[in-house]
């Protein structure tokens, strides 16, 4: 796991304040890790993730279908560690909120020294490289959000801990806050990894067949019909016998059908932008 | 890590299929990783992890405050590989949908021999032990569920893979579908770490800081406020002066004032509910 955290190889060279920065300082071992290294194909997306904890990835990113991609350098991860952009001795990343309360904010100016390392080599047009900020004050992440992350570049992700960062810094650097959903983790990290890994399967060649990115929940607005295999018996419940007709436009129409009750019952929201969209 | 994916100490030992089920196997190693092994508070609550991936636990939930947490007992994890449960030589776990069709669908029966070995020792009732299928078909994950997740004695999350697990399982046992968001990813184990994330963090103790869980987003059904720290000056950008004045009356009701400018703005789904729900 730990090559996995430095990947790819290509990673700008550490300066100034990454000077201490993991382990690509060690120049006496990477060498053979260079050797090793997988090669990220050239212009492939690629997700740069400022946070306290770089060792949290690629994490579950670096297993299974991502992880091959990654192998594959169909898409690239690069780390960039808060902490040495840290002031003082102890490299403080935080302060006590203005106006009192609970918790730390990340600093401003810290965070901003990070921002400006990671902007290195990136198209500044924000569509291209969006730079997001992971927050549950943001706006929702959505398949939709997914479908245009994986058509950009790349994107930044800026993961907080404590009690959020600085305003100032969101503003002035014109960063976008997106949330994971309507609930309050302990930091970005896990949500950076649940966002990159919606955004990453749908670069082509990341997912073996790509048929299944087409009739998967969302893609039409509608959840995704139930599924059944074998055994054709289980329990006594048996496979529902039209799928086992051979006759495809019926199964079709059937598991259209079926999509339509769910979200229906399940998610009246989605099912209401879903009669609104329909041309009639 | 590799400790850490082990744990808890009293998970009960592998049988039946269980055999040839990780480390806990090697009787020979077990020795000493029982000496260094966390205490578990008795009753602590735990997540059990149905999953074809079990080497991404704990991942990040074993880093900062989860990780602490984790280490000292105040929550559990246990992790139950699928493989194991699969049929034939090559232990499958999934086969091809009925009626056609991409992807993969994880077989009742081999779900249900994972679900029946998790269940060792669990409350049967699900409000004080949930199990959950993790899938975007699922209604979502909300703060609101976080918080009795927490207040239940643990809960039994299962992964996905592929095109979903066959609907008869579901059935069956009566399983939760639960949705992290409206988007679909490569699997359910970076969606279960989201969901323990939010949930552990509200058990008692696992925060420092007790406080900053009832300040936060989602608490009082707004987006929260902005933050700011140190510097007071920051590329000409100063702190409001409010909350440098030390009026803690005034912060208080400048705070608030943002936190309904910003959820009217960014999340009019909130703000409608929280319209409705404001006493008149």
């Amino acid at each position: 796991m730990s090559d996995e955290t430095t990947r790819p190889e290509d990673q700008p060279a550490p300066r100034g304040p990454l000077k201490s920065h993991g382990r690509l300082s060690i120049s006496a071992s990477l060498k053979p890790r260079d050797l090793m290294a997988p090669q990220r194909v050239r212009g492939a997306w690629c997700a740069k993730i400022i946070t306290l904890f770089p060792e949290a990835f690629p994490g579950t990113l670096g297993l299974s279908l991502t992880g091959k991609a990654l192998d594959m350098g169909l898409w690239a991860l690069e780390t960039l560690d808060l902490r040495p952009f840290g002031e003082g001795k102890h490299r403080n990343v935080d302060d006590t909120p203005a106006g009192g309360g609970a918790g730390m904010v990340l600093r401003a100016d810290v965070v901003a020294k990070a921002l400006d390392q990671a902007a290195v080599g990136t198209p500044q047009n924000r569509s291209r490289w969006p730079v997001v900020f992971l927050s549950p004050r943001g706006r929702p992440f959505t398949q939709a959000r997914a479908q245009a992350w994986a058509q950009a570049d790349g994107l930044t992700l800026l993961c907080g801990r404590f009690e959020g960062v600085d305003q100032r810094v969101i503003d002035h650097y014109g960063i976008e806050e997106v949330s994971l959903g309507d609930f309050v983790m302990t930091g970005g990290e896990i949500a950076a990894q649940a966002m990159i890994d919606a955004t990453v399967r749908l670069i082509p060649g990341v997912l073996g067949n790509h048929a299944s990115t087409e009739e998967e929940s969302f893609a039409d607005g509608l959840l995704e019909h139930p599924q059944y295999t074998r055994p054709a018996v289980w329990e006594g419940r048996e496979i529902p016998a039209i799928l086992q007709s051979g006759n495809h436009g019926a199964i079709e129409k059937w598991r259209r059908a079926e999509a339509e009750k769910l979200t229906e019952a399940r998610r009246p929201d989605l099912w209401a932008a879903h009669q609104a969209r329909k041309p009639r």
